[in-house]
Protein backbone atom coordinates (compact mmCIF):
# COMPACT_ATOMS: atom_id res chain seq x y z
CA UNK A 1 0.00 0.00 0.00
CA UNK A 2 1.58 3.62 -1.03
CA UNK A 3 -0.07 5.55 1.79
CA UNK A 4 -0.88 4.65 5.17
CA UNK A 5 -4.84 3.83 6.08
CA UNK A 6 -5.94 6.50 7.94
CA UNK A 7 -8.42 5.02 10.21
CA UNK A 8 -10.78 6.94 12.61
CA UNK A 9 -11.88 5.38 15.92
CA UNK A 10 -15.50 6.87 18.03
CA UNK A 11 -14.73 5.10 21.00
CA UNK A 12 -15.75 7.03 24.50
CA UNK A 13 -14.42 4.11 26.92
CA UNK A 14 -10.19 4.74 26.92
CA UNK A 15 -9.60 0.75 28.04
CA UNK A 16 -11.58 -0.52 24.61
CA UNK A 17 -10.05 2.51 22.22
CA UNK A 18 -6.35 1.38 23.29
CA UNK A 19 -7.49 -2.33 23.31
CA UNK A 20 -8.67 -1.48 19.29
CA UNK A 21 -5.65 0.65 18.99
CA UNK A 22 -3.57 -2.49 20.11
CA UNK A 23 -5.08 -4.60 17.73
CA UNK A 24 -4.61 -2.36 14.92
CA UNK A 25 -0.87 -1.75 15.93
CA UNK A 26 -0.72 -5.57 15.74
CA UNK A 27 -1.81 -6.23 12.05
CA UNK A 28 0.00 -3.24 10.42
CA UNK A 29 0.78 0.31 10.16
CA UNK A 30 -2.32 2.67 10.09
CA UNK A 31 -2.96 6.55 10.94
CA UNK A 32 -5.00 6.03 13.81
CA UNK A 33 -6.98 8.87 15.37
CA UNK A 34 -8.98 7.84 18.09
CA UNK A 35 -12.66 10.12 18.63
CA UNK A 36 -13.79 10.15 22.23
CA UNK A 37 -16.85 11.90 22.40
CA UNK A 38 -18.99 12.75 19.75
CA UNK A 39 -19.32 16.49 19.61
CA UNK A 40 -18.85 18.02 16.27
CA UNK A 41 -18.54 14.83 14.71
CA UNK A 42 -18.92 15.70 11.24
CA UNK A 43 -16.66 18.83 10.99
CA UNK A 44 -14.01 16.49 12.68
CA UNK A 45 -14.16 13.66 10.73
CA UNK A 46 -14.27 16.24 7.53
CA UNK A 47 -11.05 17.40 8.49
CA UNK A 48 -9.62 13.51 9.31
CA UNK A 49 -10.53 12.47 6.03
CA UNK A 50 -10.08 9.36 7.38
CA UNK A 51 -10.60 6.10 4.75
CA UNK A 52 -12.20 3.82 7.48
CA UNK A 53 -13.94 4.38 10.79
CA UNK A 54 -14.59 2.21 13.91
CA UNK A 55 -17.52 2.91 15.91
CA UNK A 56 -17.69 0.94 19.06
CA UNK A 57 -21.07 1.57 21.25
CA UNK A 58 -22.71 -0.53 24.02
CA UNK A 59 -26.25 -0.17 23.75
CA UNK A 60 -27.20 1.37 20.09
CA UNK A 61 -30.80 2.84 19.86
CA UNK A 62 -32.31 3.32 16.03
CA UNK A 63 -31.77 6.74 16.39
CA UNK A 64 -28.09 7.29 18.20
CA UNK A 65 -27.32 4.22 15.04
CA UNK A 66 -28.55 5.82 12.24
CA UNK A 67 -27.40 9.61 13.47
CA UNK A 68 -23.83 7.65 13.75
CA UNK A 69 -23.57 6.46 10.44
CA UNK A 70 -24.99 9.37 9.14
CA UNK A 71 -22.49 11.92 10.07
CA UNK A 72 -19.61 9.04 10.32
CA UNK A 73 -20.32 8.68 6.47
CA UNK A 74 -21.40 5.16 6.10
CA UNK A 75 -22.17 5.58 2.59
CA UNK A 76 -19.06 6.86 1.22
CA UNK A 77 -16.35 5.09 3.23
CA UNK A 78 -16.41 1.55 5.48
CA UNK A 79 -18.21 2.20 8.73
CA UNK A 80 -17.49 -0.68 10.82
CA UNK A 81 -19.87 -0.78 14.59
CA UNK A 82 -18.98 -2.52 17.25
CA UNK A 83 -22.05 -3.27 19.81
CA UNK A 84 -22.61 -5.50 22.80
CA UNK A 85 -26.19 -6.34 22.25
CA UNK A 86 -28.73 -5.93 19.11
CA UNK A 87 -32.07 -7.64 17.80
CA UNK A 88 -33.27 -8.46 13.86
CA UNK A 89 -34.75 -5.07 13.54
CA UNK A 90 -31.69 -2.99 15.13
CA UNK A 91 -29.19 -5.17 12.86
CA UNK A 92 -31.53 -4.29 9.84
CA UNK A 93 -31.48 -1.15 10.81
CA UNK A 94 -27.79 -0.59 10.58
CA UNK A 95 -27.11 -2.33 7.51
CA UNK A 96 -29.94 -0.64 5.84
CA UNK A 97 -28.04 3.00 6.95
CA UNK A 98 -25.14 1.61 5.43
CA UNK A 99 -22.70 0.10 7.97
CA UNK A 100 -19.81 -2.01 5.83
CA UNK A 101 -19.93 -4.25 9.42
CA UNK A 102 -22.07 -4.57 12.59
CA UNK A 103 -20.20 -6.85 14.88
CA UNK A 104 -22.18 -7.88 17.55
CA UNK A 105 -20.56 -8.88 21.32
CA UNK A 106 -17.10 -9.16 18.98
CA UNK A 107 -15.07 -7.24 19.35
CA UNK A 108 -11.55 -8.74 20.87
CA UNK A 109 -8.13 -7.87 19.92
CA UNK A 110 -7.26 -10.36 17.44
CA UNK A 111 -10.58 -9.73 15.47
CA UNK A 112 -10.39 -5.84 14.40
CA UNK A 113 -8.30 -6.82 11.46
CA UNK A 114 -10.13 -8.95 10.06
CA UNK A 115 -13.06 -7.16 10.45
CA UNK A 116 -11.48 -3.83 9.14
CA UNK A 117 -10.75 -5.94 6.29
CA UNK A 118 -13.94 -6.92 5.87
CA UNK A 119 -15.50 -3.77 5.97
CA UNK A 120 -13.73 -2.31 3.55
CA UNK A 121 -14.14 -5.57 1.04
CA UNK A 122 -17.91 -5.45 1.88
CA UNK A 123 -17.85 -1.35 1.15
CA UNK A 124 -16.26 -1.97 -2.06
CA UNK A 125 -18.23 -4.58 -3.44
CA UNK A 126 -21.43 -2.68 -2.85
CA UNK A 127 -20.01 0.74 -4.19
CA UNK A 128 -19.49 -1.15 -7.33
CA UNK A 129 -23.21 -2.53 -7.81
CA UNK A 130 -24.63 0.86 -6.61
CA UNK A 131 -22.60 2.64 -9.05
CA UNK A 132 -23.72 0.39 -11.54
CA UNK A 133 -26.77 1.05 -10.85
CA UNK A 134 -26.91 5.12 -10.63
CA UNK A 135 -25.16 4.96 -14.22
CA UNK A 136 -27.57 2.88 -16.02
CA UNK A 137 -30.57 5.00 -14.64
CA UNK A 138 -28.31 8.15 -15.37
CA UNK A 139 -28.45 6.44 -19.00
CA UNK A 140 -31.78 5.60 -19.04
CA UNK A 141 -33.03 9.32 -18.08
CA UNK A 142 -30.72 10.87 -20.64
CA UNK A 143 -31.65 8.11 -23.14
CA UNK A 144 -35.74 9.51 -21.87
CA UNK A 145 -34.91 13.12 -22.21
CA UNK A 146 -33.33 12.91 -25.64
CA UNK A 147 -35.98 11.31 -27.14
CA UNK A 148 -38.49 13.55 -25.50
CA UNK A 149 -36.24 16.52 -26.97
CA UNK A 150 -36.22 14.79 -30.48
CA UNK A 151 -40.13 15.03 -29.70
CA UNK A 152 -40.35 18.03 -29.24
CA UNK A 153 -38.41 19.34 -32.47
CA UNK A 154 -40.18 16.63 -35.11
CA UNK A 155 -43.49 18.39 -33.71
CA UNK A 156 -42.28 22.07 -33.60
CA UNK A 157 -40.25 22.23 -36.87
CA UNK A 158 -41.55 19.62 -38.94
CA UNK A 159 -38.15 17.87 -39.27
CA UNK A 160 -37.27 13.92 -39.36
CA UNK A 161 -36.15 12.69 -36.20
CA UNK A 162 -32.78 11.98 -37.70
CA UNK A 163 -32.55 15.89 -38.32
CA UNK A 164 -34.04 16.38 -34.95
CA UNK A 165 -31.05 14.15 -33.47
CA UNK A 166 -28.48 16.05 -35.48
CA UNK A 167 -29.75 19.69 -34.33
CA UNK A 168 -29.53 18.70 -30.90
CA UNK A 169 -26.05 17.20 -31.56
CA UNK A 170 -24.73 19.87 -33.21
CA UNK A 171 -26.05 22.86 -30.68
CA UNK A 172 -24.51 21.21 -28.09
CA UNK A 173 -20.96 20.92 -29.51
CA UNK A 174 -21.20 24.54 -30.69
CA UNK A 175 -21.73 25.47 -27.19
CA UNK A 176 -19.15 22.75 -25.60
CA UNK A 177 -22.38 20.92 -24.19
CA UNK A 178 -23.80 17.46 -23.79
CA UNK A 179 -26.46 16.57 -25.76
CA UNK A 180 -28.34 15.10 -22.76
CA UNK A 181 -27.68 18.89 -21.65
CA UNK A 182 -29.44 20.62 -24.26
CA UNK A 183 -32.16 18.01 -24.53
CA UNK A 184 -33.00 18.61 -21.21
CA UNK A 185 -32.69 22.72 -21.16
CA UNK A 186 -35.01 21.96 -24.18
CA UNK A 187 -37.48 19.90 -22.29
CA UNK A 188 -37.37 22.31 -19.07
CA UNK A 189 -38.06 25.36 -21.38
CA UNK A 190 -40.87 23.46 -23.32
CA UNK A 191 -42.25 22.72 -19.85
CA UNK A 192 -42.18 26.52 -18.55
CA UNK A 193 -43.39 27.84 -21.89
CA UNK A 194 -46.57 25.20 -21.49
CA UNK B 1 -42.69 -14.82 11.09
CA UNK B 2 -45.59 -17.49 9.56
CA UNK B 3 -42.98 -19.85 8.42
CA UNK B 4 -40.64 -21.36 10.07
CA UNK B 5 -36.67 -20.39 9.13
CA UNK B 6 -34.90 -23.31 6.95
CA UNK B 7 -31.45 -23.71 7.90
CA UNK B 8 -28.98 -25.62 6.35
CA UNK B 9 -25.44 -25.61 8.44
CA UNK B 10 -22.43 -27.16 6.78
CA UNK B 11 -20.05 -28.71 9.49
CA UNK B 12 -17.62 -31.22 9.58
CA UNK B 13 -17.03 -31.38 13.41
CA UNK B 14 -19.76 -32.69 15.53
CA UNK B 15 -19.04 -30.53 18.40
CA UNK B 16 -19.29 -27.53 16.57
CA UNK B 17 -21.91 -28.14 14.55
CA UNK B 18 -23.74 -29.11 18.07
CA UNK B 19 -23.00 -25.36 19.37
CA UNK B 20 -24.00 -24.15 16.72
CA UNK B 21 -27.39 -25.82 16.64
CA UNK B 22 -27.55 -24.78 20.57
CA UNK B 23 -26.92 -21.04 19.67
CA UNK B 24 -30.03 -21.43 17.20
CA UNK B 25 -31.98 -23.34 18.90
CA UNK B 26 -31.10 -20.54 21.95
CA UNK B 27 -32.66 -18.04 19.74
CA UNK B 28 -35.60 -18.87 18.29
CA UNK B 29 -38.05 -21.73 16.33
CA UNK B 30 -36.29 -23.16 13.02
CA UNK B 31 -35.89 -26.20 10.98
CA UNK B 32 -32.37 -27.02 11.04
CA UNK B 33 -30.66 -29.53 8.97
CA UNK B 34 -26.84 -30.22 9.25
CA UNK B 35 -24.57 -31.35 6.42
CA UNK B 36 -21.56 -33.28 7.48
CA UNK B 37 -19.53 -33.57 4.53
CA UNK B 38 -20.23 -32.03 0.99
CA UNK B 39 -20.52 -34.77 -1.46
CA UNK B 40 -23.35 -33.55 -3.79
CA UNK B 41 -23.90 -30.75 -1.96
CA UNK B 42 -25.36 -28.85 -5.29
CA UNK B 43 -28.46 -31.54 -5.13
CA UNK B 44 -28.96 -31.83 -1.24
CA UNK B 45 -29.45 -28.22 -1.08
CA UNK B 46 -31.81 -27.97 -3.85
CA UNK B 47 -33.62 -30.31 -2.45
CA UNK B 48 -33.65 -28.84 1.46
CA UNK B 49 -34.11 -25.27 -0.27
CA UNK B 50 -33.05 -23.60 2.70
CA UNK B 51 -33.65 -19.72 3.85
CA UNK B 52 -29.96 -19.46 5.04
CA UNK B 53 -27.08 -21.17 4.88
CA UNK B 54 -24.72 -21.13 7.75
CA UNK B 55 -20.61 -22.54 6.79
CA UNK B 56 -17.77 -23.43 8.55
CA UNK B 57 -14.70 -24.04 7.53
CA UNK B 58 -11.21 -24.05 9.70
CA UNK B 59 -8.64 -23.09 6.44
CA UNK B 60 -10.66 -21.70 3.60
CA UNK B 61 -8.27 -21.96 0.28
CA UNK B 62 -9.31 -19.42 -2.11
CA UNK B 63 -10.62 -22.36 -4.36
CA UNK B 64 -12.89 -24.11 -1.69
CA UNK B 65 -14.01 -20.53 -0.62
CA UNK B 66 -15.49 -20.09 -4.24
CA UNK B 67 -16.70 -23.34 -4.57
CA UNK B 68 -18.55 -23.58 -1.41
CA UNK B 69 -20.26 -19.82 -1.96
CA UNK B 70 -21.32 -21.22 -5.45
CA UNK B 71 -22.48 -25.04 -4.37
CA UNK B 72 -24.66 -22.81 -1.59
CA UNK B 73 -26.02 -20.22 -3.57
CA UNK B 74 -24.33 -17.43 -1.70
CA UNK B 75 -25.86 -15.29 -4.92
CA UNK B 76 -29.59 -16.30 -4.16
CA UNK B 77 -30.04 -16.99 -0.63
CA UNK B 78 -27.67 -15.32 2.46
CA UNK B 79 -25.12 -17.38 3.18
CA UNK B 80 -22.82 -16.91 6.38
CA UNK B 81 -19.69 -18.05 6.77
CA UNK B 82 -17.47 -19.08 9.63
CA UNK B 83 -13.25 -19.17 9.26
CA UNK B 84 -10.43 -19.17 12.02
CA UNK B 85 -8.58 -17.67 10.38
CA UNK B 86 -8.03 -15.36 6.52
CA UNK B 87 -5.63 -12.79 5.18
CA UNK B 88 -7.40 -9.30 3.18
CA UNK B 89 -7.19 -11.07 -0.09
CA UNK B 90 -8.98 -14.30 1.08
CA UNK B 91 -11.90 -11.67 2.49
CA UNK B 92 -11.81 -9.79 -0.50
CA UNK B 93 -12.59 -12.93 -2.21
CA UNK B 94 -15.20 -14.36 0.09
CA UNK B 95 -17.46 -11.35 0.20
CA UNK B 96 -16.89 -10.85 -3.90
CA UNK B 97 -18.23 -14.22 -4.09
CA UNK B 98 -21.62 -13.25 -2.32
CA UNK B 99 -21.00 -14.17 0.66
CA UNK B 100 -23.34 -12.73 3.14
CA UNK B 101 -21.23 -12.87 6.12
CA UNK B 102 -17.60 -14.08 6.66
CA UNK B 103 -17.01 -14.04 10.11
CA UNK B 104 -13.17 -14.81 11.41
CA UNK B 105 -12.41 -16.51 14.45
CA UNK B 106 -15.69 -15.40 15.94
CA UNK B 107 -18.07 -18.72 16.18
CA UNK B 108 -19.34 -18.67 19.75
CA UNK B 109 -22.61 -19.99 20.40
CA UNK B 110 -24.23 -16.73 21.86
CA UNK B 111 -23.11 -14.77 18.32
CA UNK B 112 -24.46 -17.44 15.92
CA UNK B 113 -28.43 -15.55 15.92
CA UNK B 114 -26.55 -12.07 15.25
CA UNK B 115 -24.22 -12.63 12.81
CA UNK B 116 -27.41 -14.75 10.80
CA UNK B 117 -29.36 -11.67 11.76
CA UNK B 118 -26.99 -9.83 9.89
CA UNK B 119 -26.52 -11.76 7.08
CA UNK B 120 -30.32 -11.59 6.29
CA UNK B 121 -30.28 -8.45 6.56
CA UNK B 122 -26.86 -7.53 4.51
CA UNK B 123 -28.32 -10.08 1.83
CA UNK B 124 -31.54 -8.03 1.21
CA UNK B 125 -30.10 -5.10 1.10
CA UNK B 126 -27.51 -5.86 -1.72
CA UNK B 127 -30.36 -7.77 -3.56
CA UNK B 128 -32.66 -4.58 -3.28
CA UNK B 129 -29.51 -2.53 -5.10
CA UNK B 130 -28.09 -6.05 -7.21
CA UNK B 131 -32.31 -6.02 -9.06
CA UNK B 132 -32.96 -1.98 -8.95
CA UNK B 133 -29.12 -1.87 -11.23
CA UNK B 134 -30.53 -5.51 -13.44
CA UNK B 135 -33.93 -3.34 -13.92
CA UNK B 136 -32.45 -0.46 -15.05
CA UNK B 137 -30.09 -2.11 -17.45
CA UNK B 138 -32.59 -4.17 -18.49
CA UNK B 139 -34.53 -0.87 -19.36
CA UNK B 140 -31.81 0.57 -21.31
CA UNK B 141 -31.12 -2.37 -23.25
CA UNK B 142 -34.79 -2.60 -24.25
CA UNK B 143 -35.09 0.99 -24.63
CA UNK B 144 -31.80 1.37 -27.18
CA UNK B 145 -33.54 -2.34 -28.76
CA UNK B 146 -36.77 -0.48 -29.65
CA UNK B 147 -34.49 2.58 -31.13
CA UNK B 148 -32.38 0.52 -33.37
CA UNK B 149 -36.00 -1.48 -34.76
CA UNK B 150 -37.54 1.80 -35.53
CA UNK B 151 -34.30 2.67 -37.31
CA UNK B 152 -35.07 0.14 -38.99
CA UNK B 153 -38.30 0.47 -40.03
CA UNK B 154 -37.78 3.83 -40.84
CA UNK B 155 -34.84 3.01 -43.62
CA UNK B 156 -36.91 -0.03 -44.75
CA UNK B 157 -40.48 1.44 -45.44
CA UNK B 158 -39.79 5.34 -45.72
CA UNK B 159 -42.23 5.47 -42.78
CA UNK B 160 -41.93 8.36 -39.77
CA UNK B 161 -40.70 7.57 -36.08
CA UNK B 162 -44.12 7.76 -35.19
CA UNK B 163 -45.12 5.17 -37.43
CA UNK B 164 -42.54 2.70 -36.59
CA UNK B 165 -43.47 2.53 -33.03
CA UNK B 166 -47.19 2.29 -33.89
CA UNK B 167 -46.48 -0.92 -36.17
CA UNK B 168 -43.68 -2.51 -33.68
CA UNK B 169 -46.72 -1.71 -30.98
CA UNK B 170 -49.60 -2.89 -32.56
CA UNK B 171 -47.17 -6.36 -33.98
CA UNK B 172 -46.72 -6.95 -30.56
CA UNK B 173 -50.49 -6.22 -29.10
CA UNK B 174 -51.55 -8.70 -32.33
CA UNK B 175 -49.09 -11.60 -30.81
CA UNK B 176 -49.76 -11.01 -27.16
CA UNK B 177 -45.88 -10.15 -26.92
CA UNK B 178 -44.14 -7.17 -25.83
CA UNK B 179 -43.06 -4.66 -27.87
CA UNK B 180 -39.33 -5.27 -26.52
CA UNK B 181 -39.99 -8.49 -27.97
CA UNK B 182 -40.73 -7.61 -31.22
CA UNK B 183 -38.11 -4.66 -31.54
CA UNK B 184 -35.37 -7.29 -30.77
CA UNK B 185 -36.73 -9.75 -33.05
CA UNK B 186 -36.59 -7.91 -35.92
CA UNK B 187 -33.01 -6.66 -35.10
CA UNK B 188 -31.94 -9.96 -34.74
CA UNK B 189 -33.67 -10.48 -38.23
CA UNK B 190 -31.96 -7.97 -40.11
CA UNK B 191 -28.61 -8.59 -38.77
CA UNK B 192 -29.00 -12.15 -40.05
CA UNK B 193 -30.19 -11.34 -43.67
CA UNK B 194 -27.75 -8.84 -43.58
Amino acid sequence: MAQKLRITILESDPERARMIVDGLCDAGDFTITVLGNETSLNQRLSELDPHVVLVDIANPSRDTLESLSLSSGANKRPVAMFVDRSDPELTKAAIDAGLSAYVVDGLTKNRIKPILDAAIARFNMVSQIRNERDAAKAALAERKTIDRAKGLLIAAKGISEEEAYALLRKTAMNQGRKTADIAHALVTASELLK
